[in-house]
């Protein structure tokens, strides 16, 4: 069962009197007469890291994978609260030299503070974060429109070139190995878009589990499709190397998952502002496809014109 | 290592120019200019709850440690996160049906109200709980005073003789296993007293690790000591029952955690209006000593006038 069936299917009647709840069918809670946005996130060892050799570096990727779910509601994060659960071994004096040190970089980095947690002795290594910020409004899932434009910063499938060759499926250059691995611990997050984010974008979700799925997370309770174009899918320059060399294909990579950039649907008539904000900051964004109305099918269109299935479309939680 | 001298050392330094986060020394975090307080509290099988063989009562056990903690700081909860980690066993369409009959349950005694949390897969179960109130104010730690009183809630040591039933070192008449059993999963706490705790108690702390352990957490950063009074600390008549047949001393059980308590000390002065208060509400409530000048031993007195030392102090959270 996928992981929203699961909290529909039990918990979205404890939550239905509680608005905040946003129906437990965003990454946010938000209770708008306080100003207030929560997101939680749980990490555990071997599914959302894939171990603890670099203890600063897993730091680091779960700050800003935490982080992300309020920037991309157009919300600056100013709390956080790490609960860590490990053994001797993990949090060895050590280990916790190098997240403490990691933390206080990503503070610096994000202005967040670090306001409380918990620590407990557990065989099995998990972080959950919780991340607060203020804001009156956010944007919220399930607010697409027919005819919108879709719209990804940064680019995809880096993250998971890295991810390939922490596991030794994949082996390149030393540069290379190490471009790809940053991506994968360190994704760049966009402190400095939320704002902006808020007044162009009808709807928008960070792609944590893979592209199609969280497009289609995204517009889950909206009677709507897509079309994609496969050619307008943001590579960076060295997965392009890597692509023209067959070493993998394009299709293979861009959805699926620890990307953290951000996903969003803005009316065509927004394309000219967005292009310029983005622009003034220094953000790549690129327009990857359009909403369509729920008669037409969802397509991915590759280069050739032709609609294809991607076999990886991404995480879909399940128990 | 102690949990808390593990935070002072490694993360104190990152929270430190944030106010809110209270030196990380207290349970809760508190944004005085939003009125936001919020305490996170991570459970794991086999260390805060035994097992899983009742999710339902592990769920309202859990949900009320987690309350326990802002009540006692003069502050009704609101809202509650979950972050369920754990295998397709914990979470079978069974034990879902189990813990969400359970949180609607606390959710209509307590008014509280679940908004949002995470569900991930992990070989090991555990449960991080989020809960965030609203107030002007706050009960803080280490604002005890010199002479203070001090009190607690309700009895203490029958949570922990109902877990020497479940672990099976223990086994008494149906009759008392199920009463213990249901003090160990179900303890009882007062939403109703928060808000005039705020008016009477200098300090406050639950008493989730044990009365001593959480009595010198409660007063860590102040030079005092304390002195209490074996006789006046309160126990159930069940397990005066046990005491008096000889089956366990008072002193072995008083002290060893998970009773969700408050402990607190205030100003002599305030004796009749906590007497009164509590008994308007139907509150047990005991003066069980007093706060002392450091220059003095922290003391245990016994029934003969002795200055005793636990073997249990309660739990200390180590590394």
């Amino acid at each position: 069962m996928h992981e929203f069936e699961l909290i529909k299917k039990y918990f979205s009647n404890l939550s239905s009197y509680n608005k905040s709840s946003l129906d437990l069918n965003d990454d946010v809670f938000f209770d708008k007469s306080k100003k207030l946005v929560i997101s939680i996130d749980t990490y555990i060892e071997g599914a959302h890291f894939i171990d603890f050799r670099y203890p600063g570096l897993v730091t680091k990727k779960i700050i800003r994978s935490s982080i992300s779910d309020l920037i991309c509601k157009g919300v600056n994060p100013k709390y956080y609260f790490i609960s860590g659960s490990g053994n001797k071994k993990s949090f060895s004096k050590n280990n916790l030299k190098k997240i403490s040190s990691s933390l206080n970089q990503e503070q610096k980095k994000y202005s967040i503070y670090l306001s409380g947690g918990d620590t407990v002795f557990s065989k099995k290594l998990s972080f959950t974060i919780t991340t607060i910020g203020f804001s009156n409004k956010i944007i919220s899932r399930n607010r697409a429109k027919v005819n919108d434009d879709i719209y990804v910063t940064g680019n995809l499938g880096d993250s998971f070139i890295g991810l390939k060759i922490l596991k030794k499926k994949l082996n390149l250059s030393k540069i290379l190995n190490n471009y790809f691995k940053k991506k994968y611990f360190c994704p760049e997050i966009y402190t400095n878009i939320s704002k902006k984010l808020l007044s162009v974008a009808n709807t928008s979700i960070d792609i944590s589990d893979g592209l199609i799925a969280d497009l289609e997370k995204l517009i889950n309770k909206q009677k709507l499709s897509y079309i994609l174009y496969l050619k307008d899918i943001p590579v960076s320059k060295n997965l392009k190397k890597l692509i023209n060399l067959k070493k993998i294909k394009k299709q293979t990579c861009i959805s699926r998952g620890d990307d953290y950039q951000i996903l969003f649907t803005a009316a065509p008539s927004k394309s000219r502002i967005i292009t310029k904000t983005f622009k003034a900051l220094r953000i790549k964004v690129s327009k990857i496809g359009k909403i369509c109305p729920v008669s037409q099918k969802s397509q991915i269109i590759d280069e050739k014109n032709k609609n294809i299935t991607l076999k990886n479309k991404g995480y879909f939680h399940r128990f």
